[in-house]
């Protein structure tokens, strides 16, 4: 690649980068995209929608950009909980990362590669000369050059890892300030029971009251025995939807009310929509409510599972702690979500059948990571001009013309490989929530694990390599040559990963100021359901898409920051307008539905590790091939280090997000023990884990006496 | 290998075998013997030193023989208790596995493999056929009698899961009926913990008091600090010889009792050693009880671990299982070993001293694992003839008969190996205990994994290979190819291993019979220590030597049942002799120091799994290699399903060796609520984990009231 074809894809870019945000400052001040652009503030009921005109409205200012930059952590502690915090600091830890590296790259580094023995830079006709004169493919074999590029390896990981001890350090005592200063919440005092045994004379949840009233005398408080709901979930949508498009009916005097009962409106009489609706809506209440009463009283819809409250932090985190039975597949104990994050379709079945469940996703992963480019290489290839002429002959003369044909077989290869790409988070969600877990954080944060290693293996490695996934394995099976072919494939790539990020990168996270649209395509095919602006659905940050994007860019930034320095610029610009657009998205556009209180980090932290060592095989590689293998040898302790620097913090760091300890525990109880607010909140808790589809419903305006509570399941 | 060749050395061996089962049953018989081959009959009192001659103690009888077979388990049990079990039980197991395998290998693939394509078995010159023709090598490729191994891959491989879940319910069964049956044990009530924070003006008992009092306060019983002794025991050593000198001179009157205090005893007066030996004694006295108390005294010696002791199992079990502080490398908690099982001088200093000698540890397990057989190799290779005459001149003339230079090159590189490997052992029970392991059980079972997977890699890999380990792991860095190397290289050493199992099995089994005598030379140098057989040392058996042992020959038998099944009857007879002489060396030799409760069983489990995969590794190859490639293909699952059914049993008992659960820890508890029997436990517990060191000591005469209690460092 040249510099000039850089230069002129950077141009582009940049371009569109301005439009967008200019484009952006204009639309997002319109008072009818406010509840795509603005969602949370309007519902929130901060912003209002303002209908007169002024010309302010037409320019585009900059202020929400100095907004956004300005952000402070506690604004966004207070506002958006701590996982936008840990969010944002993944940006602003890559920013500072690839800023002692970006140093490090252009002022010692390229000046390096440009002075290397190869090639000579051309200064005179600059965009002429080829990127590779300034990457370490321009040194020599057996240059004594190379030792600079080895202390930057050195003295780039010593940086990352102090970096990493300190951000673990930091969001560890964020998390235990966050759980010292919580008002005390549902899930701290209750526990998931699953493969729960019944016998025949009793039903499961009487076996859950004996169990625990038995051993946890002191501290159990109640239980909520879970059902599946299946069913009933869906009769809710089924009234929500009526209900929406009966509100809309009424609201809307514009729209028609009356339909003809026959075809085409020739014949029959004419009925009234709104009753309809309304009997409908009846019908299905009535069904809702026979559905409910019959789920919650008889026991074969009953699962073996249930939340069991204690009326200490400390007693359910004994209960959660401490092996329950002396079969170790029987009453099996989990941590609570919190009420709203629990995902109520979860499979609750058996040990058996999670067991399966969970394995069968494993396999359905594994296999999707390695076969995914099978499918799109077999696509792509069915996309080349002579097929295309024969599926769609009236294209011909279309596809005759030079500059169509170039476009089409230019670009559909990879735009059916990124429509294939954006496929992939929902798959791994979808994966990820019939793999047996009960809460959509942890869903989220397992499919952010898998999303995160399919893009390192289909985008990364299939890249590098240019293969297949199953080339790859391959190449993994022979562990031993690892390091040689990824220093004859990595730096061969640099000029692509570098354009990569101006393109892809860039424009992506510009993309995000208007990824909202297709959410609001949602709301305007059912605008039925929200009635005011404080009904609106406001998004979550899809973390499973996002931090993984991130972490690919820090990967790529790790990996190539010693062999091609000149993709640190650019990625410093890419994590910059990152940290603009996720700010402003945060206050703007996303709630948080959840709080996991930081556990996305140790993903985080791993995945940085694991750039950390890969850059460490590919420098013994580079080393070993340019003919310094004394160098390729000193670096081998490198990655050794790195691996037990991760070792000792998972001892360190790690148990701090995976549960509370005693101390902890016990000080916050006693802190709350005589504040008269308690028993409000145990009267709250023994309902919190209620199932929503169990909850008395209404809509239809008739009343007729059936929609009394349906608490009959929790047990006080 | 030829079929007479095999039969020499059975012959020999079984002569070998009955020479030493004859010199066991006379040898025995010999009152001054008793310490030697009957020592825990002996300190049991159960058996008495008689000295009236009669000719029957000539005659060898077969009793014994009668008695070891007969032993039942639950004589075993209250005797020797659960791990003897244990250790039995592997070897039942071994044996129905090779009572099936062999009946399927001796009656069907024996038959198939003699009938075979390439070699016909001469019937009229047995002993001249080559060993092959009993072996796979025998079927020609492609050959359809090679499904009737590929049925047998199978048959056997569910037949041993089935024994494995079968084996590890009923040890898990038993485990717990041992913990309900057992009467109140110190270490169910308390915990070790270790890095504990100091502040300045706290010692580490205040702190501990502190910490417990506060987060414990219902549960929290005592606590000992643990100090650092190690001084205080080489006295207390040095008190004991000298004790023992002291008593052996006044109970044997024919010792010279004096001697003069000159050389040559020409000059100067005659000096009383008894007088002496009892001055010496109360000087260390003296020594003993001032280093005592300044350690017990000063807080410098503490180190920062301490034994807490709780009122309930379930308050230990409670503060073992929560993680404690907020830091999760301070306060951390460890399960307590039995009082007698505890390592004192174990390394209780700090996490990271802990983490480090950890990783020391570890690291130096597999350079020893790797590198083993280069110094072998190197001293075999000095052992030539050549280097043997320059270094020993006057051996010249011997070297030159044929027999002993053939004896030399044959037998001393051999001879050199099996030094070495005797050694391995002791070596890595020795890295075990500087490995943070705080109780004996821990070490040996540490040890006992160590020191098979030792074998593993340097006596089967590398016979197989015929290399060092360092070719083997180059093998294993390339996983692909492995079922294919491993295909060429087992069959091939088959005839190795089925003679290595008469020689080195057969022998090693029977020389278990003689093995106490190295002890018994402790007991000859040192015969002080003892003044009545109630006092004398009764051994524990090495379980860390003897389970690899077994496990190593499961391993051979698994993985050639159906490459070899000549090797099948051969080990069944090891396992028969190996089972009467173990029910016997129980009976009458080894008492247990510590019972784990069975906790070795899961070694064996998983070295069961692995010597199944390796066997369907070797079994993919053949296949392959025989150009059967469906039979190859149709493996595949096996090994998948082995792994998943290990990965449901680990999921279904193992939970059960890891930790007792709550509902048996209240059980017990509430059983024992009421006991009048209790208040006296907990005066006893109290004091249970007081180091030895620090207990008052006395063995001189003279009482000089120093020798009061010092049990000032538990805290009640």
């Amino acid at each position: 690649m040249l510099v000039s074809a850089l230069l002129t894809s950077l141009a582009i870019n940049s371009g569109l980068c301005i439009l967008f945000f200019v484009l952006y400052s204009i639309l997002r001040k319109q008072p009818s995209n406010y509840a795509v652009y603005v969602p949370r503030l309007l519902a929130e009921g901060k912003s209002k929608r303002r209908s007169h005109f002024n010309l302010e409205r037409l320019i585009p200012s900059p202020t929400w950009l100095k907004n956004a930059w300005k952000l402070s952590e506690e604004e966004l502690l207070s506002s958006s909980g701590l996982d936008a915090v840990v969010f944002m600091r993944l940006i602003t830890f890559s920013l500072k990362v690839f800023s002692f590296a970006g140093i490090i790259g252009i002022f010692v580094l390229l000046p390096v590669n440009c002075t290397g023995e190869l090639h000579i830079v051309d200064f005179t006709n600059l965009p002429n000369n080829s990127l590779d004169v300034f990457t370490i493919s321009n040194i020599g074999n057996g240059s004594k050059r190379l030792w600079i590029h080895f202390s930057a390896v050195y003295v780039v990981t010593i940086f990352i890892c102090y970096l990493l001890y300190y951000e673990y350090r930091y969001i560890s005592s964020k998390r235990m300030a966050y759980f010292y200063s919580s008002k005390p919440q549902p899930h701290h005092f209750t526990i998931l029971v699953h493969s729960i045994p019944v016998s025949v004379e009793s039903s499961v949840s009487e076996s859950v009251d004996r169990f625990f009233s038995e051993y946890h005398p002191s501290t159990y408080l109640s239980h909520i025995v879970i059902h599946r709901t299946n069913r009933l979930r869906s009769l809710i949508n089924d009234a929500k939807q009526l209900y929406g498009r009966l509100t809309h009916l009424k609201s809307d005097d514009t729209q028609q009310k009356y339909h003809r009962s026959c075809c085409f409106g020739l014949c029959g009489r004419k009925v009234d929509l709104t009753d309809e609706y309304e009997k409908q809506l009846v019908d299905i209440e009535k069904n809702l409510r026979l559905e409910q009463s019959e789920v919650s009283s008889s026991g074969h819809k009953e699962a073996r599972a249930a939340f069991v409250s204690f009326k200490s932090r400390l007693g359910a985190a004994i209960a959660f702690h401490l092996p329950q039975s002396s079969n170790p597949i029987e009453w099996v104990t989990e941590e609570a979500p919190e009420p709203d994050d629990v995902y109520w379709p979860f499979f609750s079945s058996s040990f058996m059948h999670r067991w399966i469940s969970k394995l069968t996703v494993v396999v359905a992963c594994i296999t999707l990571t390695i076969l995914f480019l099978v499918p799109v290489l077999i696509v792509q290839g069915l996309t080349n001009l002579s097929q295309l002429k024969t599926w769609f002959p009236f294209l011909e003369s279309i596809l005759t013309i030079k500059i169509v044909s170039q476009v089409i077989t230019g670009y559909l290869p990879s735009l059916i490989l990124q429509l294939f790409l954006k496929a992939v988070p929902p798959i791994m969600k979808f994966l990820s929530s019939i793999q047996g877990y009960i809460s959509h954080s942890n869903i989220e944060k397992s499919a952010c694990n898998k999303v995160l290693w399919f893009t390192i293996w289909n985008v990364f490695f299939a890249t590098v390599f240019s293969g297949t996934a199953i080339y790859v394995v391959d190449i993994f099976l022979e562990p031993k040559q690892i390091p040689g072919k990824l220093a004859v494939a990595v730096p061969a790539q640099a000029s692509f990963f570098i354009a990569y990020v101006v393109t892809t990168g860039w424009t992506s996270v510009c993309s995000e100021l208007f990824r909202i649209i297709p959410f609001s395509f949602s709301l305007i095919k059912r605008p039925f359901t929200r009635s005011t602006d404080h009904e609106l659905e406001v998004p979550s940050l899809p973390y499973h898409k996002d931090i993984p994007r991130i972490l690919f860019f820090a990967l790529l930034g790790i990996t190539y920051f010693f062999l091609a320095p000149l993709i640190l610029p650019f990625l410093l610009l890419y994590l910059c307008l990152g940290y603009i657009i996720y700010s402003n998205q945060f206050i703007n556009v996303y709630a948080p539905r959840y709080e996991s209180a930081g556990k996305f980090w140790p993903i985080v932290h791993d995945s940085i590790i694991f750039s950390l060592v890969l850059m460490h095989a590919i420098a013994v590689g580079i080393f070993t091939l340019k003919k310094l293998s004394l160098a390729s040898s000193l670096i081998c302790p490198l990655p050794i280090f790195t691996l037990l620097f991760n070792d000792y913090c998972r001892k360190r760091f790690l148990p701090i997000f995976v549960a509370y300890s005693a101390e902890s525990l016990i000080k916050k109880d006693r802190q709350e023990e005589n504040d008269p607010e308690m028993s409000e909140f145990y009267n709250k808790l023994v309902i919190a884990y209620q199932d929503p589809a169990l909850m008395p419903v209404r809509f239809s305006s008739s009343s007729d006496g059936l929609n009394s509570p349906l608490i009959s399941s929790a047990q006080v």
